[in-house]
């Protein structure tokens, strides 16, 4: 049976740059499931009217629609129990839905400043309008203003990851010994990263920095070949 | 076989005020462990010489001792397999160590300064002599400057709570609909807090206080009837 995933592109139907939409691909593979993918611009939501709303990543599976990156990830646990588990347990599943909550608050929040004008260049002209009108809204500033200094930045980005950094010095994955939908969140947002920007967001020395390669390697590095930048 | 806790205590030796501490006996509760309890002032910790180390809480299981309060729940969980789970899934505890990562780095820094004179108040003489010298030397300012405007970085302590309270909006506990050690990692900071100071950390419609309530009067209100003061 087909799986199909509509996600997050930019100009370039290749570049998939939603941390969301990198979430759910992670967790497919893990599942070992080669969705059909149909990008998805900002001004093309009409392609997934058929979902009562406006969000991608959405997962279409037989006759199963399912929105929201968290709800796709219980989906797939649910649906394909056998191979590797994304989460494993109901202790686990609740575990990584405040894994799940602090990256889209704290990492989401630091990341966005530094790859805003990144990610509004990976947009033909017509979405780039599109983003500048309805991000300024949201920010109450222009684009511009909120991508300033970000190299001042940085720091508080990289101070964000300290609990992260922390796991991971102790432990290869944040799931323990081998990865599970909790790595995935956060990798999630670095391949947002990754899809847009060519700002090196870690050091080398960074216990987070070997483990994001670890990452990238998996699935035959699906991630490590995504059209990007370098990291 | 006796299990014996020594746990960081104030003038009053009923008086249990470390968040590992709290950590421990909350796990040890979840497996329907009672210990036997030694209390350790600052310095008293001639007491736990025989650990080799200068932290508590340490546990004496047997002719076990296991010290630091993620290895305590980590033995627990593998010495007592029967009964609730403290993790469950190896995803789990490795999630939960992230958990833990969390607790240690955004929310006892953002809890420290709110709480610092508080604590200083239940020591005896001697205690804040020790307790004033070496977290001056710490903080490399006087306990006065470090706790200076509690008022103001109130807000700064519910914003760290962030992603925990969108969970918590979200399922009962950070575990799910059970509570496990992911719980009574952050718990282990509000009792902490509960033991020393008559602060109100929490407003009354934050998800996070309906959760304190539920883990508060959990195995027969252990942690409400500890003393401290009211929340």
């Amino acid at each position: 049976m087909t799986v199909r995933l509509y996600e997050l592109c930019g100009a370039d139907t290749e570049r998939v740059f939603s941390p969301y939409a990198w979430r759910t691909r992670m967790a497919l593979a893990h599942k070992g499931i080669t969705p059909e993918r149909i990008p998805v611009r900002f001004i093309e939501k009409d392609k997934i009217a058929f979902s009562n709303q406006k969000l991608v990543p959405v997962l279409v599976d037989g006759d199963k629609v399912v929105t929201d990156s968290w709800a796709i990830a219980s989906h797939l646990a649910e649906a394909y129990p056998k191979g590797p588990a994304l989460f494993g347990s109901p202790v686990a599943l609740g575990t990584a839905r405040f894994v799940n909550d602090w990256a889209n608050t704290n990492v989401n929040a630091a990341l966005f400043p530094l790859i805003l004008m990144d990610v509004f260049n990976c947009l033909d002209a017509a979405n780039q309008a599109y983003f500048r009108e309805s991000r300024e809204k949201r920010f109450g500033m222009t684009l511009e203003q909120f991508a300033a200094d970000r190299d001042r930045k940085l720091p508080a980005f990289r101070a964000a990851l300290a609990p992260a950094r922390t796991t991971l010095g102790a432990q290869p994955f944040l799931a323990g010994d081998q990865p599970a939908y909790a790595d995935y969140i956060l990798f999630g947002n670095f391949m947002w990263a990754k899809c847009t920007s060519p700002l090196q967001l870690l050091e080398k020395d960074d216990p987070v920095y070997a483990w994001r390669d670890r990452l990238l390697s998996r699935f035959d590095g699906m991630a490590a070949k995504a059209k990007g930048f370098p990291v």
